[in-house]
């Protein structure tokens, strides 16, 4: 009895996942302006009624697909660099996934960097959650920077939202070169840039052999990508 | 006689303008994309055959905004960056003017910057024209660059494709964090993150006095902003 109770609820889940599946797919081409029910219909190979029986509008489906990418992101680039050591090898990490991430998706674009662009002045609903991602996403990144310098990986007079502004700059401008521009070598040129940054915020104060460890570390874990 | 035959041209070249200044007005906030001949013949109080009298078609309407848009960019950017002295302090102003220029342009978004947002996976004549003009752009900056570092006031073996990214990566950081999140405060994070990204170059053989003055030349133009 359970069991057949349970299982066109978990069917309707599955649709529902594969729904959201397909429209974070589009929306990563198309933009999330470009998401309508319409296309996702014909893609799914189901009727509008049948999209609209699980979303109960656009602006909910958007919104799924936000959530769907925002849960992804933090599987794959947040999640993972808890599991480093505090302080910089962390901070690493977290900027290292975020690289990897975002080069995986130049084909497509990243949502939370073309978001950006197509929400700026367009207020609304997914213009908040969006928004709310993405500082959720920079307090994540100051926190760590934070965190380095208590661990004394970086000088304790760091100013943590410059470094997290142009650890941004340096991805949006990977994310910039490589789509639109289309030049090779924009991956390289965001690690290097990153670690020229954190060289530069080392503590000066700190023995050199300890500067030394956070060096390398800082280049080991940039190879490793 | 001549008069009178001058008279209709000119006359026609000032509506071409005025459509032209109107419709960059219009696809700063809407985008390239969002620019119709409907919406711009509507904003100018015309008919649509009168504003297609003008612009055989929206492509040509729209290509003509990028052309007005990069006049605009060379003569407030570029030119008078020229009167600076080769060097760094000619790439001390190109830096200073461009961010000056996208911090005014924060209500209505920066051409280049969403452009290649909205082009960057629609290809076409209009993402070639835009291309074509950031690539400008990145060369004009990169010989500044190069030339900075022929005058020895950036290290000899500066990597000029790599101070250009990181320098793109700064003004995309601002127009991101002011525009999308509405922080405060994003202009004075480009113009501290350029100051360190220049220091860091400089040459260390150079005698400390030398470093001290390109120094200050560096702060005093950000301060002039």
């Amino acid at each position: 009895m359970n069991e057949t109770l349970q299982k066109p609820l978990r069917k309707g889940e599955q649709t529902r996942a594969a729904i959201l599946e397909a429209a974070l797919l589009l929306a990563s081409r198309e933009g999330l302006e470009g998401l309508t029910i319409g296309v996702l219909a014909e893609r799914m190979g189901m009727s509008k009624s049948g999209v609209f029986a699980h979303f109960g509008s656009r602006e909910d489906l958007q919104i799924g697909v936000l959530r769907l990418y925002h849960q992804q992101f933090e599987q794959e680039v947040f999640y993972p660099s808890l599991r480093e050591p505090r302080g910089l090898p962390r901070l690493e990490s977290l900027f290292a996934r975020w690289v990897a991430r975002v080069s995986m998706e130049i084909a497509s674009g990243c949502i939370y960097i073309s978001g950006a662009a197509e929400y700026d002045d367009r207020p609304g609903a997914i213009r908040e959650q969006l928004l709310e991602m993405v500082r959720l996403w920079q307090v994540a990144l100051n926190k760590a920077a934070k965190q380095a310098m208590q661990e004394g990986h970086l000088s304790p007079d760091t100013d943590t939202d410059q470094l997290v502004f142009e650890m941004y700059g340096l991805v949006l401008a990977l994310h910039h070169d490589a789509r639109f521009i289309k030049r090779p070598g924009s991956v390289e040129r965001a690690k290097k840039g990153f670690e020229r940054l954190i060289f530069g915020l080392q503590d000066e104060t700190s023995s050199p052999s300890s500067k030394q460890v956070e060096k390398s570390s800082s280049k080991k874990i940039s190879k490793s990508l």
